[in-house]
C-alpha cells in the first residue's frame, strides 16, 4: 500500500473496504472533482433524478447492506436529502452523507458564492440535527482521522453521519489508510451478568413468556442470535411493524405482527396475556404500538435495545443488545417450552371473481399467495403498509418500510436502493397514489439500471389514511394514468386494473416481464381500506380533532 | 370585530389582511385541524404533490405578491421544503412557513410519536438556519404577539420565517387581532443626508455615470422609485441577472444584463468604463458577476442595498434603500444626461429553416420574437437561464428565476405559484431536462388548476452546464418522452421537436391551446450551448479542476 493517497481517495478506500459497492446521488459543480474519483474507483455511481431519491435509495441500501453512502453537492443538493436522512436517523439506518462544498480558498475571496444560504457552515449545522456525527474537512492532515471517526460513529450507532468535502481539499495529499480497525462495542461485564441473571430468573418462573422483536435486530445483524434464542427456548415470537420479517414469517414459533388493537386479535392476546414479555430491539413508537392501543404491563417486561436493557422499571445502561441476547441464550432458562402454539389458520386459496371491483383486503389476500422466496417487499406509508402487515414474508429482512418515521414517497427510490444491492430478488412494491406522486421520477433510475420490480399503485385518488382521520377536499389528488410511466420512460410494462380478473391477468404478464419494470395501476374506491386502517383511523381521529 | 378568536383563526386573519390569497402545501395528520380552518377561510388552499413543490411555488408567489405562505405537516413535510426555503432566504423572498406539530399534551405522554427525528424542537432548530425568525407557539396567550412579530420580520427583511403550530393549540381561544400596524423601516436622518450629499457630488462630477439595478428593487417594490430616478437623470441602466426585468427591457435607457464577461460586450463596456456606477439593490454574487469576470472598481461605485449604503470603501449602515433612491432623485445631480445611448441593434426577423436541427441560440432568438405583453417568463437553472438572459422582457417583474441560489427544479412549481397569482399572464417556461425531472410532478397541480403555461423542455439528455465544467458519465440522464406528460395527467397538449420547422408548427398549436398546459420536448445536441454558457463553463472549469 502506498504511504500517501488523496483525501478523496482515502474516503473512497474506506467505503470500499467497509462493503459499500454502490453510491447514490446527483452531481453538482462543488462535487464534480470527487465524482471523477468515484467514477475511477470500484464503486458504482448511481445517478438519481433527485437528491431526495438518492437519500431514500441509500437508506434502503444501508438497511440491507449494513452501510450505505450518498454523494451530493452543497446546499441545493444536500438540503434536498434532509427529510430522507432524518428518516434514516429516526429508524436507525447507517447512511454516510458526503457533500461537496465551495473551496476554502474561494470562500475567502468571495462571500457570495452560488448555493450559499447564510454562512458557509449552514449546511453542516443543519445536518447536526439529523446525524450522530458531522464533520467539515478543513485540511488534509486531519482528514484521515476525522473520516475514520465519523464513519465509526455511523457503524456504531447505525445512524447517519455527514462528511463535507470542500472542492479544493479533495485532491490534496494525505496519509494512506491503514486497515480498518473494527471497534467492537463493549458491555460492562458486571452489569451484563446482573441483567442476564435477573432476566433469566424472570423467564424461568414465567408460564407464558413471549418474545417481541423489533427493527434493531435487523440493523445490528442479530437475526441469527435471535433465532438461536428463539429455538433454544421455544418461546413464541411476535414482531413489531417496523421489525417485520425479523424472523422468517413461516417459522413455526412466529405469531405475527403485534400492534395493539390494530393488529390481529390472536397475536394481541398472546402478547398481552404473557406473564413475561422479552422485548428485543424494538422502538416503542406510537404506530408500532397501534397508536397506544397496546397494553403492555412494564412490570412484566424485559426491554433490551441498543442503548441498554430495562427490566421492569430499572435500567442497565452499558449492556449491548448482542451480548444480552447471546448471554441469555447460554443462561439457564429452564426446560424448553413445548406448549402448543396456536395453529395459524391458513387462509383459503384465493379465487379471483370476474368483474368484482378490487379492494385492499382482497388484494393483499391475493398477494399473500403470490409472494415467493425470490421476492422482497417494499412498502410505502399509508394503507398499503397496514394492509401489508399481515403478509407472510418467507425470509428474514425482506420487508422494507419506514413504519416509524412514516415519510411518504419512500417506496420507489427505496426499491432502487434495495434491488441495486440484491439484484436477484424481485421487489414487490406497494405504494399509494399520493406517495407515488412524491418520488415517482426515480422510476427513471430503476428503468435505466434494468431493475425489474413489480409496482402496485394503490390508487384511491387521494390521501386515504387522512380521509379516515379527518376528511376534507385537501385529501383528494389528481388521478394520473400511472400505468403510462413506461411510455414516458420508453422502458417497462404497465396496465390498469379495476377488477379481480383484470388484476389476475396483469399479474401473469408482470410475472413474465422479468427484463424490466412493471407497474399496475389498481383502481380502488376512495373509501375502501384495510381492517387495520379502519381501527387506526378511529384512534387518530380522536386525537386530531381540535378542542373546541 | 369579535374580541376573541382562535390561534389558527388569528394567523389566517393576518394572512388575508396582508394580501395572501393562495396557500400551498401538502396536508398531514399533525396539521389537519388547521387545514380545516384554511378550507373554511377565504384563502385558496393549493395542494401540491410534494412539499418541495409547495416551497418553490410559494417562493414564486411571494416574489410577485410581496408575501406568500405554505402549510405542511411536521418533519416529513417541513424538512422536504428546506431547500426551497433556503433558496427564498438566499434570494430574499418573503415566505411564511407554517408547520403542524404534535400536540404539547401528547408529547408529554409519549416520547416516540411518528415523524419525530430527535427532539420535538429539531425541526424548528433546523429552520432557524434558513429563516429570519422562527417560533413554536406554545400557548394561546402569547400566540398573537409571536405571530405578529414573526410576520413582521418576514415583511421587513423579505426573507422566510417559520411558525410551528402544535395541533392542540390551533383551536384554543386567543385575543382577536387589531388592525395590522405597518411598521415602516426608518433611516437615520443624518446618515441618509450625508450619504445622499456624498453620492450626489460623485454623480454630478461624473461624465459617464451608469445605474446597475438588482433584485431588491423587485422585493421592496421600488420599481417606480427607480424609474423616477432613471428618467430624471437620464443615466443608462443595466440590470443584474437576478434582477432581470427590474425595468421594462424596452425602455430607451435600458442597456441589458450586466454579467461581466458572460454578458453582452456592449453592456460590459458601458458599465465597466463608467466613471461612477450607482448600484441599487443588487447582490454581488458570483453568477451575477459573471463568475468574477466583472471588473468594477470600488472607488467608483455607490452601492446601496437593503442593509445600507456603501460609497467607495465606507458604509452608511442605517440608510434604507427606498429613502436613498427617493432622496437621490430629489437631490441636485446636475443637468439631465442627454448623451446618446448606444442604439441597440434590433435582431433580424427570425426565419425558421426547414429540417434545421434546433440549437439553444436559435431557439432563444425565436423566443425573443414570440414573447408578448401577456406573458411572463419563468426560467430554471442551467443553459436555459444563460440563454434567456438576453430575452427582452416587455414589462417589469415578469422574469422569474433563482439566479443566485441556482437550485434545479425551480421552474415547474414556480410556474404554479406565479400563475396562481397572475392568472391573466401566460407563463413561458424554460427548463432543462435535468431540472424538469426533479420537480415534474407539479405539472399535475398545474393541470388540476387549469393553468395554461407553455413549457419548453430543453432536452440535451443530461446536465449540460456540468458537461462544460467537468464532463463525465454522471452528467448523462435518462431520455424521457417529456411531451407525454399530458397523457399521464389526462390533461394538456404535448409534442416533440427536432427541427426549427417542427418548433414553428408546435408553437402555433401551443399558442392556440389556451385552456390548459402545453409542453414541448426540444431535442438538442448534448454539446450545444448558449454563448454565455460557453464562457461560463470555461471560467468554472478552471475552478473545479482539483489541484494535483
Amino acid at each position: 500500500m502506498p504511504k500517501k493517497t488523496t483525501v478523496g481517495g482515502y474516503l473512497i478506500h474506506r467505503l470500499e473496504e467497509l462493503g459499500v459497492k454502490d453510491i447514490f446521488g446527483v452531481p453538482g459543480d462543488y462535487v464534480l472533482g470527487f465524482y471523477d474519483m468515484l467514477v475511477e474507483s470500484d464503486l458504482n455511481v448511481v445517478g438519481t433524478c433527485t437528491e431526495a431519491g438518492a437519500g431514500f435509495a441509500t437508506d434502503a441500501y444501508a438497511r440491507i447492506n449494513g452501510l450505505g453512502a450518498l454523494c451530493i453537492t452543497y446546499c441545493v443538493g444536500g438540503l434536498n436529502t434532509l427529510n430522507s436522512v432524518a428518516g434514516a436517523y429516526a429508524e436507525k439506518s447507517p447512511v454516510i452523507v458526503i457533500s461537496g462544498a465551495p473551496g476554502l480558498d474561494e470562500r475567502a475571496r468571495s462571500p457570495l458564492l452560488h448555493h450559499k444560504v447564510r454562512d458557509f457552515d449552514t449546511q453542516k449545522q443543519i445536518f447536526e440535527n439529523v446525524t450522530v456525527a458531522s464533520v467539515a474537512i478543513e485540511n488534509a492532515e486531519s482528514a484521515p482521522h476525522l473520516i475514520d471517526k465519523t464513519i465509526d460513529a455511523c457503524i456504531r450507532h447505525k445512524r447517519p453521519v455527514y462528511i463535507e468535502l470542500p472542492r479544493d481539499i479533495v485532491n490534496l495529499s494525505c496519509a494512506a489508510p491503514t486497515p480498518w480497525k473494527k471497534r467492537a462495542p463493549m458491555s460492562d461485564k458486571d452489569a451484563l451478568d446482573e441483567a442476564v441473571t435477573e432476566a433469566a430468573a424472570m423467564l424461568r418462573s414465567a408460564k407464558r413468556p413471549v418474545i417481541l422483536a423489533g427493527v434493531e435486530i435487523h440493523r445490528f445483524g442479530l437475526q441469527n442470535d435471535l433465532l438461536r434464542l428463539v429455538e433454544k427456548t421455544g418461546y413464541p415470537i411476535a414482531a413489531t411493524l417496523l421489525g417485520k420479517s425479523v424472523v422468517r414469517e413461516s417459522h413455526p414459533q412466529y405469531l405475527g405482527i403485534y400492534e395493539g388493537a390494530m393488529g390481529r386479535e390472536d397475536v394481541r392476546k398472546t402478547v398481552e396475556r404473557a406473564d413475561c414479555v422479552l422485548i428485543l430491539g424494538a422502538f416503542m413508537t406510537d404506530i408500532n404500538l397501534g397508536i397506544y392501543t397496546a397494553q403492555l404491563d412494564v412490570s412484566r417486561t424485559i426491554n433490551a435495545i441498543s442503548e441498554g436493557v430495562s427490566i421492569k422499571h430499572h435500567l442497565y445502561k452499558d449492556v449491548k443488545l448482542k451480548h444480552f441476547i447471546d448471554s441469555l441464550t447460554r443462561a439457564k432458562l429452564g426446560p424448553k417450552k413445548k406448549g402448543k402454539l396456536r395453529r395459524r389458520v391458513e387462509p383459503k386459496p384465493f379465487k379471483p371473481r370476474k368483474n368484482r371491483p378490487l379492494t385492499v383486503a382482497r388484494f393483499f389476500a391475493r398477494m399473500n399467495e403470490y409472494l415467493g422466496e425470490r421476492n422482497m417487499v417494499i412498502c410505502d406509508i399509508g394503507d398499503c403498509l397496514f394492509g401489508a402487515a399481515d403478509l407472510v414474508i418467507r425470509k428474514q429482512t425482506e420487508f422494507i418500510s419506514p413504519a416509524y418515521y412514516t415519510s411518504m414517497g419512500f417506496a420507489i427510490p427505496a426499491t432502487l436502493g434495495a434491488q441495486m444491492r440484491k439484484r436477484h430478488l424481485r421487489p414487490i412494491v406497494f405504494v399509494g397514489d399520493g406517495a407515488f406522486q412524491m418520488t415517482c421520477q426515480e422510476l427513471s433510475t430503476i428503468a435505466r439500471h434494468g431493475l425489474n420490480p413489480i409496482i402496485f399503485v394503490l390508487n384511491n385518488k387521494g390521501y386515504s389514511t387522512e380521509r379516515f382521520i379527518n376528511d376534507g377536499p385537501y385529501n383528494d389528488i389528481h388521478d394520473w394514468a400511472y400505468h403510462k410511466w413506461p411510455e414516458l420512460l420508453r422502458v417497462g410494462w404497465g396496465a390498469e386494473a379495476h377488477t379481480e380478473d383484470e388484476l389476475e391477468e396483469h399479474l401473469t404478464k408482470a410475472t413474465k416481464n422479468t427484463k424490466n419494470l412493471s407497474i399496475i395501476n389498481l383502481h380502488l374506491d376512495p373509501y375502501d381500506r384495510s381492517q387495520a386502517m379502519e381501527r387506526l383511523g378511529k384512534r387518530l381521529s380522536e386525537r386530531v380533532k381540535p378542542k373546541k
